[in-house]
């Protein structure tokens, strides 16, 4: 706030109000708590929409597994969130935005020590913790009803302490190597760095790749590709949950892409143009709002005339899903109706994808890996290609002139720095997670064995069924 | 803030500031980014809540209809959403809140092409947008189990796109010839304007005409008034899901009641008298509830005493139903006490409703006719009744002395205004659903087949059941 | 915001300017106002998070009973929050709130008349309203699945309009002998008064308590000791629903915790020291997070190690919610760290607790008593253990050098003051609930008769089962 105290100072001064910088500066103080409180309303409350995605993400999961595994897949979803927290609060957010480190790692905060008392310590490790374990959950749909829970603390672990935080130290912190908002006087990437707004790439591609590894490694659930089954004794076995999880998530999408701002109170012009932070956020909750509609019309339309020939809603749902993944990425800096083809294109992303996995006779009860970490990739494509001149100066600011989209005369400068990072996640993400899935199979702590499949997770891990009967007679034996 | 302005200027320059205009303007400008971001914060959060609303809608319909055509219904509300974006964002908006335009229909802003850049611009679209399709969302209720998939798309096309924004011109817009709210210069309907604050009629009353019309078409589900049966065979399929919706439509009605009045940060009297629109928004929260609450209890007493002689929970949901739509009309004009007497009476319209329903043998499964349609209007009437004073004059500013309800001593000038309104809704979403729903039935294009509907929506057109059995042994035939 | 207008009057007189204090109060209203607004737009929406709970308390409920019985304990918890709307508002909220009063009871403010008309005013009501019902929501738990509907009538009016306002009273109205907030002037209890920031024991140790003497008075459901079952045949019917309801206490807690600052618009220092209720708020989110998530996790490996030798979902769930219940009382005033060991030691107070009544045959669907009664009486020691000195004197201002946690050196006064408070809150909901219950035994309005208890409540008192099955064929009998 030193540019009003500085501003209203010389107005005073130049009014010949003798203590003007003091008053000036009484004035300003205010502005700036205002500023504060008003801001760390919105990116706390933001914070509750991304956590609301994690009780998605459970109902979604439980519905799209058998009624035998419902169970584990809950549970997973559950501990994603509670042992993310003491991990995250440990180390993950100290890698992750520890100020200042190195490009590659943070090293400060741990266990939240020494934390800066701004407006933003503890809402802002929310926010991000809230991240942090939306990616775990993509990873445990990839890999449902056929993974041993040790294999899942494991990789849980891994991912949410360590894996995923390196990438958003990369792309988000004022340190990262790769981040478009990069701190004054180092070097941008290809003088544009990654726009990669809400994590199309760091949240979505990470957690798909994590996925494909584990779901690639450790094979099919038995009977997914049986000759003559085509997948059908394998559906999910609650229709009603899948749509539950699906609008929470879309509920929560709001707190994902318009809360990525953090900030909501400032000013795109000089004070009083009325154009600011304000409208760009609504402008963010408007194309996500376009791009996971569009993309599940468009799947219920294409998958009717072209595909399976009845109006799916498991299908429109996925179909819905994977649009917001793909604008997750440039959600803040592209029109509206730059949103709608990015949502009919992720809609044939995930068909394709889709076909891809099934003709290699790749299994992923969720098509997580489908979804997200080719939705993702295409949404980090399409912000390269569609970024808008303005809100891309508006959004990031500090740099002028900066690289925007290929399509709209912004130079290939951002599409390079894109496909920069789908490599390097890509890389890093089968660097670290491949092996650890691979190691745990070679231990043989990966997958249940094939009778316990059969029976299903829950009776043999969990202590018995997600949906027990009512035994009318107490003195009948139980038939549990 | 031009009043904010000027009057500090004058203060200034009184005190001999030299430049007391500009010191002014800055410090008023920082106040009007602030009011920005503060408003923005509260319509943004509140729109989601709205949209929480559609999750609320589809978890009460799934678990108000069989469980064969569960998938069916489910996907007429995602798809609401979904279509409802992209049709809102092509030309509802523009039909809606185009302005200037004139008394009947807007004209400005289709695809939201220039929007004007105030903080109100891409927010607002969000928050009516999730308006538009809690309308379709009630329709769909009236003609569930029976309607052919693609008669949802046309229909909802149309109540959304076409029929639901005008009437929200009407009634909402500042052109609109029977607003509250009309620009200035503009003679006000009665020289009151309807106020319907967040849409016992806009939005319910629509949605219900409209629901009326296709139920009455296609007439009644197959054993629904078989004798003998008295509706037994037909009820919903899940007590959870319903009250799981009922809870969030409640959670949700604080973003649609409270939500309306669009900003927060608003002064009733001199800057810093304490009372402001902060305040009335909490008052309209209050009463909202008070009517929800009110409604449910009278609902379980009278129908425990009276009609079916237990404690009926499907009966108390819709009754509080009943209750919310009932006082959104008059939420934010009429004190506690009155909503309380809003709540009681609507239980009863809704009671009556039914009894009225049953006799004619007119099925809508949700109620949602008698629901919206019944309390929507009595809300109407109920709010030209007990609208009091000083809150009308401080909720719809600018032109004093306004007519208010008539028990309060305001004349009938509001209650005159708001039969119009009742009638012209009436008549307009009969004059153009109506026919909608005719030249379907006349094409077979609106109601499914006596096989399919026994057998089932699910099965017979989106591939299978909502709830597939676990089949433990993946070698035998699938049982699905 | 008179200080405000006096310093900026100051500076602005010292400064020549001639009508100073106009001008000061002309831009130090404004803060006001702005002030108005942010607060009230906070608290209302942390009222939407707490109003959630109540849908979180009824799935989970639902989820934790046998399917016979899913309708009435969701019934209840619906009527919890309708009837508590009518209860509260007509003396529950005057009761609690109701000033000027005494140190016992309040007396002001029935029906909400003459309300005081600041910015706290109805959105304070709905707030708190939404506490009140909570509770209510507790003691349901406890007496599930075998308790008459009017019994359920009887004490739920009781506990919402009369037992726990009065509680509330004491510690949280300004007017209360045992708050830590109490008017200027009043002597505090040892000096320190209650810190009981969002009620550990205000809300959750009444309601464990009013629950305890309900389902000690009716006893054990039947089956749940017999010999050879093991309480196997009384499970819960839905895993999906116990987690849907859990995740939506987590999500409602952050209102519940960090909404109970009931403003976030306050500075800790001088004005734009940056540091200020925002920071707390935020804090306060982030202790909740992790003792639940550390109790979460304490419970899984726990249970899988020592007790049931599988991981447990169920329990999981449970634990999670222990560690809420536990750090509600303190979670404003300790550091995250000290929140991880109350989060530890809640889990093995909840395993104790489960323990005990095991051993005593006391059965409680819920296990509400030992959760939330036990979880919540170590939290209240726990806050008296670890309170730090700086957070303790900023959260609660105006009494510089009050006592704070006895581990951080800041004596025993405090825990004197909690361990009072306990005392008190048993010994009056014991003395109010205790009777209560067992005039309504005697009456033989307490439990339902063993015949319908095996039927289940839905058939015999509220029309049928939750989950009607579809009857293919309506020209065969009804099979419901």
């Amino acid at each position: 706030m030193s540019t009003c105290s500085s501003d209203l100072g010389s107005l005073l001064g130049g009014g010949n109000v003798a203590n003007a910088s003091d008053t000036a500066e009484y004035i300003c103080a205010q502005f700036a708590d205002t500023t504060s409180a008003v801001d760390t309303t919105y990116l706390l409350f933001s914070a509750y929409l991304v956590f609301a995605m994690q009780l998605g993400f459970a109902m979604l999961c439980a519905g799209s597994v058998r009624k035998k595994n419902a169970m584990n897949i809950m549970l997973t979803n559950v501990l994603d969130a509670a042992a993310g927290a003491l991990f995250y609060y440990l180390f993950g957010f100290a890698f992750a935005f520890g100020s200042p480190s190195n490009p590659f790692i943070g090293k400060q905060f741990f266990g939240l020590k020494k934390l800066p008392e701004t407006g933003f310590d503890y809402p802002f490790f929310l926010y991000q913790w809230a991240f942090a374990i939306a990616t775990a959950g993509i990873t445990s749909g990839s890999i449902a009803e056929r993974t041993k829970f040790t294999a899942y603390l494991v990789y849980s672990a891994m991912l949410t302490g360590f894996v995923y935080p390196i990438v958003s130290h990369w792309f988000w912190s004022a340190d990262g190597w790769a981040s478009a908002s990069r701190n004054a006087g180092e070097a941008l990437l290809f003088k544009s760095g990654v726009i990669d707004f809400a994590g199309s790439g760091v949240v979505h591609l990470v957690g798909g790749v994590a996925g494909f590894w584990g779901a690639f490694i450790e094979g099919p659930r038995h009977g997914r590709f049986d000759p003559g089954f085509d997948g059908l004794i394998l559906r999910g076995h609650s229709a009603s949950l899948v749509v539950l999880g699906t609008f929470l998530l879309w509920f929560g999408w709001y707190g994902f892409n318009a809360g990525s701002f953090l900030t909501i109170l400032k000013s795109y012009g000089p004070p009083g143009s009325i154009h600011g932070q304000w409208s760009a956020v609504g402008r963010t909750a408007v194309t996500t709002t376009l791009s996971g509609s569009v993309a599940g019309l468009t799947t219920l339309f294409s998958k009717r005339i072209f595909i399976s020939h009845h109006w799916s809603l498991i299908d429109v749902c996925n179909g819905v899903l994977g649009g917001f993944v793909a604008v997750t990425s440039g959600c803040s800096v592209v029109d509206p109706w730059a949103a709608v083809i990015c949502g009919f294109i992720s809609a044939w992303v995930l068909i394709g994808m889709n076909r891809l996995a099934a003709r290699f006779k790749y299994d992923d009860p969720l098509e997580a890996f489908q979804l997200h970490a080719g939705c993702g990739t295409w949404g980090i494509i399409f912000t390269a290609l569609f970024a808008r001149e303005n809100y891309v100066n508006e959004v990031y600011q500090g740099r002028p002139g900066r690289p925007f989209g290929l399509f709209m005369g912004g130079g290939g400068r951002l599409l390079a720095a894109h496909v920069v990072q789908i490599l390097s996640i890509i890389g890093w993400v089968s660097f670290t997670m491949g092996p650890t899935f691979f190691i745990l199979h070679k231990l043989r702590l990966l997958r249940i064995c094939y009778d316990d499949e059969l029976q299903g997770m829950d009776p043999t891990r969990h202590g018995g069924h997600p949906y027990p009967e009512d035994c009318l007679r107490p003195h009948n034996p139980p038939a549990v």
